[in-house]
C-alpha cells in the first residue's frame, strides 16, 4: 500500500514543505525510519533525530524551523503526536481489513453463511451452519466449529480454533494459536481412584469488542456459557476456566489463570500471571498486581491488592519491607530474650 | 442430532407425562433452556424456574405435582439429577464420536494405516507409517508425525501437534492446541557463553484414559521417554519438560509446569500455576496448592503443601497469619527494646 | 534411515567386534534400547545393562571385556560418551533437515522466494513478498505472513505461526504452536471506561541461533522491533511483550513472562515462571530463580535473585528460614511482653 504524501497531510489538514511528489509506505519513529517512511517531531528534546532520519516525511508542528538543512518532507499541523496517531489509526485499520475473498483450498461446511467483504484465508476451516457477519477476516489454519455464530468487523488470527456453538460478537479480534470453547477441566473422582468425565455442553459467548491475545485459552461452560463481556481486553496464554464471567471492559495481562465459576466484574485489572481460584467474586474496578493468588471474593470496588494470597496492596508493601528484615528481627528477640534472662536471673 | 422424547424416557426408564411427539436437539439448565432443549428438576428449591422455562421437556421426581399450569412436556423418573447425568454423557459421548469419514483435501503419507470409524478432517496431516486405531477423530489442522501410534477412540481436537515417534493409548482426548513431543529444552554451556543444542531424541508416551487440555505443552524425552500414565488429566496450557512421569489418575490444573526428569506419583492433585523443579519425586497423593513452588522432593504419601517454597499446608496457614501481622511485631520489638533500654538505664 | 555399523564405528574412529553386517536405526540408552539401537557404556556401574540390553550396538570403552557371553555388536572407542554425543548431534542434524521439496497441497504468494533444499508441508502458507533462505524447513500448518524473512537453516515446525515483516535470522528452531509477531497489549483507556487499541505496527526480529519453544509467544513492538538477541533460547509457553529486547546468548525457562519495554542482558539464566514488569532493565548474567517477580531493576552485573518481589538469593534464604518460623517468633515476643510487664508491675 502507498500513499500520496497529498492524500496524508490532507487527511492531517497539514501543509506540505519540500518534495510534494513522494509516496508512504509505513510509518515509524525517526530514529528507526527507512525510506518510505513517515514519522513524526513531538518534543523538541529529539530535534536532532529529524537531521539523521532516514524517513521520507516528518510531521512537524506549524511554527518548526529546521536549524539546518533537512532531507524529508515535513507536512506542518497543530499538534505533531496527535497527527501521527490518527495516522497510525488510520493504517491500522485499513492494513487490518485489507483482505478480501477466498484463497484455496478452503472448507466451508453445508449451511454456512459468510457476509460481504469476508476474508477467508488457505486452509481455514468453516463447519456446518455457521453464520459470519460482514467483513470477518478469517486467516489461515483457522477452525470454526458447527453451529458458531461470528458478528461483523471480527478478525480471526492464524490458526485461531473456535469450537461448535461459540457465540463471537461485532469488532472482536482474536489473536493466532487461541483456542475458544475447549472442553472444561471437569472430572468426577471415583471410587477406584479414577476420574470419570463431567461431560462439558456448554459454550463460550465472546460480546462485542473484545480482544483475545495469542495463545489464551477459553474453555466452554458445562451447561451454560462462559462469558466475556463487551469490551474485555485480554493478553496472551491466558486460561479461562469453565463457567467464568468477565465483565465489561475488564483488563486481564499475559499468563493469568482464572478458574473454574469465577465472576469478574467490570472495569477491573489483572496483571500478569495473577491466578484466581474457583467460584470467586470479584467486584468492579479492582486491581490485581503481578502474580497475585486470590482465593476469596473481593467485595469491596475499587480494591487493590497484591500476594499470594493476596491483601491490600498497602499491607502487603508495609509487610514486605519488615519481610525483608526478618533475620535481623529475629536477631532482636534473641537479644531481648538474653537481657529479659539477665534480669530474670539477676 | 434429534432425539423423539419417548426414546429418551426409555433410555431413562420414566413415565412421560405431556406431549410424548416432541424432540429434543439439546442439554440445559431450566434457566438457560431453548426451544428443544431438555433440562431438570431435583431440588424443589428451584421449582418456580419450571413455570417460566423455555425447555421443551423436563426431567421430574416421579411423585413430583406441578403447582400451576406447565408447558413441557415431563419425564417422571425416580432419581432427576442421576437421570440427567446420564443423559449428559450418552449424549456427549455421541457427540464426541459423530465425525466419520475424511473430508478433502487432508493428507496421508506412506505407510500409513488407519481403523475403522476413523474421522479425517479436512487440512489434517499424517505423516509415513503412522499406526491409527478405530474410531479416532483426527479434527481439521491435527499434524501427526511419522511413526506416531495412536490407539482406539482417541480424539484429537483441531490444531493438536503431535511430533514423531510419539505413542498415544486408547480413549485419550487431547484439546486444541496441545504439542505432544515438542524437544526437550536442554542445551550445553560453550566457553564462549554460547549454547550448544543437546540433541531430544526421546519420545512421550500417554497411556490410556489421558486428557491433555489445550495449548499444554508435552516435551520428549532427550533419549528415553515423556510418559504420562493411565487416567491422568492435564488441564490447559501446562508446561510438562523432557523425561518427566506423571503417574496414573493425576489431576494437573491449568498453567502448572513440571520441569525435567521430575516424577509425580499417582492420584495427586496440582492445582493452578504450581511450579515444580527439575529432578524432583512426588510421592503418591501428595497435594500442592495453587501458585505453590515445589524445590525439592516430597517422599510422604498424602501431604499437602503450600507457598513458594511449599511447606505443609498448615504450617502455611500459621506462618501467613503472622506474616499479614508483621508490622505490628516489629512494632511490639521496638517497644519490647524501648522498655528494656528503660530498665537498663534505670 | 539405516546406518551400516561400519559407517558409525569409521565415524567414530572406533573399532567394531562382534556382527559387522548389522544396521543402525535409532539411538537408545542400553534400558530402553530395541533391536536396531546403538546404546553406549560409559560408567562400569552400569555394566549389567550391557549383558540385558536389546541393543543391537554398544559403544564401550577401548580396554572394556565382557564378564560373560554379550549379544551387541561393540564399538570400542577412547570415550564411549564423547562417542555416543557425536553420535547424538550427527543423527539429529540428519534427522533435522531431512524433509525436503514441496508437499501438495501447499500456499505460496506472489513475489515469495524460497532457497535451495527448502521443505513446505502439505497446509503450510507462505503470503507475498516472503524470502526464505537455503534449507529452510517449513512443516505443515505453518503460517508465514507477508513481508516475513527467514535466513538459512532456519527450522519452523508445524503450526508456527509468523506475522507480517517479521525477521527471523540462521539457524533458528521454532518450535510447535509459537506465535511471532502477535499485536502488542496496549489500549488506551478512554473517558467513558472503554479502552481503544494502540496500533501494534512493528515487528519481531530474531537474530542468528534463536530457539524459541513450543506455544511460546511474541509480541510484535508498537512502533519499532521487539528484538530476540543472538544465541538466546527461549523454552515453551513463555510470553514476550512489545519491545522487549532479550540479550545475546540469554536462556528464558518455560512459562516465564516479560512485560512491555523490559530489557534483558545477556547470558542471563531466566528460570521457570519468571514474571518480569515491564520497563525494566536486567544487567548481564544475571540469574533470576524460579517463579520470582521482578519489579526493578537489575543493574548488577551476574546478580542472582529470587521471591516475589525479587530480592537477592542470599537474603532470599535467609529470610526464608525465619519466615517459616513467624508463629514462634509471635510466640516468643508474646513471652517476652509478658515478662517486661510483670517487671513492670513488680
Amino acid at each position: 500500500m502507498k500513499f500520496p504524501i497529498q492524500q496524508i497531510a490532507g487527511l492531517l489538514q497539514g501543509e506540505v514543505v519540500g518534495d510534494d511528489t513522494i509516496v508512504i509506505d509505513n510509518l515509524s519513529t525517526l530514529e528507526n525510519a527507512k525510506k518510505g517512511c513517515i514519522s513524526f517531531l513531538s518534543n523538541p528534546k529529539y530535534e536532532n533525530f529529524i537531521y539523521q532520519t532516514k524517513a521520507s516525511a516528518v510531521i512537524v508542528k506549524s511554527d518548526f524551523m529546521p536549524a539546518r538543512e533537512i532531507k524529508p518532507t515535513l507536512i506542518r499541523v497543530k499538534d505533531p503526536y496527535l497527527a501521527f496517531s490518527i495516522l497510525l489509526e488510520e493504517y491500522d485499520k485499513m492494513m487490518s481489513y485489507l483482505k478480501v475473498g477466498i484463497e484455496e483450498p478452503s472448507f466451508i461446511g453445508k449451511g454456512s453463511v459468510t457476509g460481504e467483504e469476508v476474508y477467508r484465508g488457505a486452509f481455514s476451516y468453516i463447519g456446518e451452519n455457521v453464520k459470519i457477519g460482514k467483513n470477518v477476516k478469517i486467516y489461515p489454519h483457522v477452525y470454526v466449529g458447527d453451529g458458531v455464530k461470528i458478528g461483523d468487523n471480527t478478525i480471526l488470527n492464524p490458526g485461531v480454533k473456535i469450537y461448535s456453538n461459540v457465540q463471537i460478537g461485532n469488532n472482536c479480534h482474536i489473536h493466532a494459536g487461541a483456542i475458544i470453547g475447549s472442553d472444561g477441566f471437569g472430572f468426577a473422582p471415583q471410587k477406584d481412584g479414577t476420574y470419570k468425565k463431567i461431560p462439558q455442553l456448554g459454550n463460550v459467548i465472546l460480546e462485542d469488542n473484545v480482544d483475545i491475545g495469542a495463545n489464551t485459552v477459553l474453555d466452554c461452560a458445562t451447561l451454560e456459557s462462559t462469558i466475556i463481556k463487551a469490551g474485555a481486553k485480554l493478553d496472551n496464554l491466558i486460561q479461562i476456566a469453565h463457567n467464568v464471567v468477565i465483565g465489561e471492559n475488564t483488563v486481564i495481562a499475559g499468563q493469568a489463570g482464572i478458574s473454574g465459576s469465577t465472576k469478574i466484574g467490570k472495569n477491573c485489572v489483572l496483571a500478569g500471571q495473577v491466578g484466581i481460584a474457583g467460584h470467586v467474586d470479584i467486584a468492579d474496578k479492582v486491581t490485581i498486581g503481578a502474580q497475585a493468588g486470590i482465593t476469596k471474593s473481593i467485595p469491596t470496588e475499587g480494591q487493590i491488592v497484591l500476594g499470594s494470597p493476596a491483601i491490600p496492596v498497602g499491607d502487603f508493601r508495609r509487610v514486605f519491607i519488615v519481610f525483608k528484615k526478618l533475620p535481623e528481627l529475629q536477631e532482636k528477640i534473641l537479644k531481648l530474650e538474653e537481657s529479659v534472662r539477665n534480669f530474670q536471673e539477676g
